[in-house]
């Protein structure tokens, strides 16, 4: 999704693929296969790069400091990504600056989470600090049983664990801003996200009926964690919303994330184009909407191998619609492509959506 | 232009490029060179492609013809393709579906422009049936000495030549449509198109001020063509409005034309989506604009060889433009990029647009 912006800009990608199979290998014309925990392949690939970014944040630490040894811009930086690859460390840094974190702490066994548990109530959220995506790496336990198997096993993975407060939230947010290394920032609209079985489902652009206070709060937390951590592209703050329309920050996405995909159509300038431009240093653009509301919704493999059918179906049934396929094979639960609409009344947008994506994974069939 | 949308749509495009040089060849993976006018080349580059289509309407009938016989669709079809190649067949179809065109006929030398200027008046309009574009081709002429210089010259390279009415038009406006192969169409805003020395300079959609008695006419004439030549995918009808409103028929393009590039980022379904949806045989998606109005100004080359800082400058003085660059060595005359403005009122837009492209050009420096 990258490089039609990347194409409209004049820039050029060159991508480090894991294999010819990978779906940017159909796009783009320079791929280099390699691993990315292999430090010579990254650095032969990187040579002639004005600039290295990301599709997503899982890249060893030890690779990104050859990287800027070797004297290439790497954006984010290291020291920034450290925070969204480690969910501990991010706790650390941003309760310090001040932000609104739920209540937290590194356990290392069941113990420990029960004394957690003792001020903060059961059930609690065990985290893997690191590896976790799409709800994998996330356990909620009610009991010191519970907790104490899950310590068992992260320990016996050699993986720490983050216990925290489980949030009563009535809605989950997401805050995008964009920021380039001399620290220019755009804000985008605040989006409302809809997860199920921690995928996320559906984003409404903006969140609806947010109040003014609570939209301006979490685009101040966002630009505040892009500044003081020093980010540059593209940032996602993905906060709880509780009853009393007080903000939690849950989790930060340093890249393009899932909950912009609306901005592709919906915004003069979307998340992708303006991640290249700030890790560019290019100046930012406007992340204006096209429309009072965007309405995102992913489509998720489920038993239909062949979209083709429904793909027809689809656009002769909404000439509106802005279907997105990735070129991935069909697999349940996998993210194979999203669809947005573009409108005024959100019931009329989210039905729109709606039937497509669900038509698109056959789930549905009228 | 059209790898961006097809890479939303899913679609894998396949190119044939003259050479390495060409700038598809930056951004697509899946690139063959041969030269359009080699049966056997084009014939081994169509075998797996589900359909044909062109950027440009030179392509050798013979070719079309024989690509046509080994089963492969090509879209638009030779018969088609045949009225945007060919001034002259154009002409005497449009007259026969009784579509509004300057006077015309085919003449051959000085004396038969002579006497068909006897019924226009001087200066008529001469025109090689075939291979001009951007303004070269045409030739107006004052008098029979002039023209029967330009027919001898035409006579020599043989060039059939057509002699048209020079039509005292106020302005010119673009009528566009995208038709599929089953007869779905939809047609775009009429927008108005600025020349200078043959050479597009700008695009205002829709055409401000147009009535909407005109506009509608634009359109039915766009659609009565697409349907009457069976054109598949995007056509363009350039027209001259008269003082008095009325419209006559310029040139026809079959295919994204510089008159839709506005759509792009204007529009929700841009021409290129529509042309691959059209050629595909998928349904049609809307053109809707996205704000009132859309100013696309061409960057046409001067003598600046590095575009990069006036690139700055530009992203850094309005966050809400849209620039494209293409990718190509910049040289006079040369479309080398365009962008776009999207507002709502003209001459805001219009300073935007053409402040953008006067410095990315190198007219102005400041």
């Amino acid at each position: 999704m990258m490089q039609p912006a990347a194409i409209a800009l004049g820039v050029h990608l060159r991508v480090l693929s894991a294999s010819r199979q990978d779906c940017a290998n159909q796009v783009i014309p320079d791929v280099v296969i390699g691993q990315v925990d292999d430090v010579e392949a990254v650095l032969g690939f990187a040579r002639g790069c004005d600039v290295i970014t990301f599709e997503h944040e899982h890249v060893p630490a030890e690779v990104l400091e050859r990287l800027v040894q070797s004297g290439i811009p790497v954006r984010p930086g290291p020291q920034a990504l450290l925070y969204a690859q480690d969910k501990g460390e991010m706790r650390a840094r941003l309760s310090a600056l001040g932000l609104p974190c739920p209540a937290w702490r590194l356990v290392s066994d069941g113990a420990e989470a029960a004394e957690f548990a003792a001020q903060t109530g059961w059930p609690i959220v065990l985290k893997a600090t690191r590896g976790g995506y799409d709800g994998r790496g996330v356990w909620v336990v009610s009991d010191e049983a519970a907790a104490a198997r899950v310590a068992a096993e992260a320990a016996e993975r050699g993986v720490a664990l983050l216990a925290e407060a489980a949030v009563p939230f009535v809605r989950e947010l997401s805050a995008q801003v964009a920021r380039s290394p001399h620290g220019q920032a755009v804000a985008y609209p605040v989006v409302e996200t809809v997860q199920r079985e921690g995928i996320c489902r559906e984003v409404y652009a903006p969140a609806p009926g947010v109040d003014e206070a609570a939209a301006l709060e979490a685009q101040r937390i966002a630009l505040t964690i892009a500044k003081e951590l020093e980010v540059t592209g593209m940032l996602a703050v993905e906060l709880f919303q509780t009853a009393d329309g007080a903000l939690w920050i849950n989790e930060l996405a340093m890249r393009p994330h899932n909950s912009g995909h609306w901005s592709i159509d919906g915004a003069l300038t979307s998340q992708f184009e303006n991640h290249l431009r700030a890790v560019l240093d290019l100046p930012l653009g406007a992340p204006d909407p096209h429309a009072p509301l965007a309405v995102m919704a992913n489509v998720i493999g489920l038993d239909l191998p062949d979209l083709y059918p429904a793909y027809l179906h689809c656009l002769a049934r909404d000439p509106g619609l802005k279907i997105h396929t990735y070129g991935k094979a069909v697999k349940a639960g996998r993210k194979i492509g999203h669809v947005t609409v573009l409108g005024a009344e959100l019931d009329d947008c989210l039905e729109r959506a709606r039937h497509a994506a669900a038509y698109l994974r056959g789930e549905i069939d009228e």
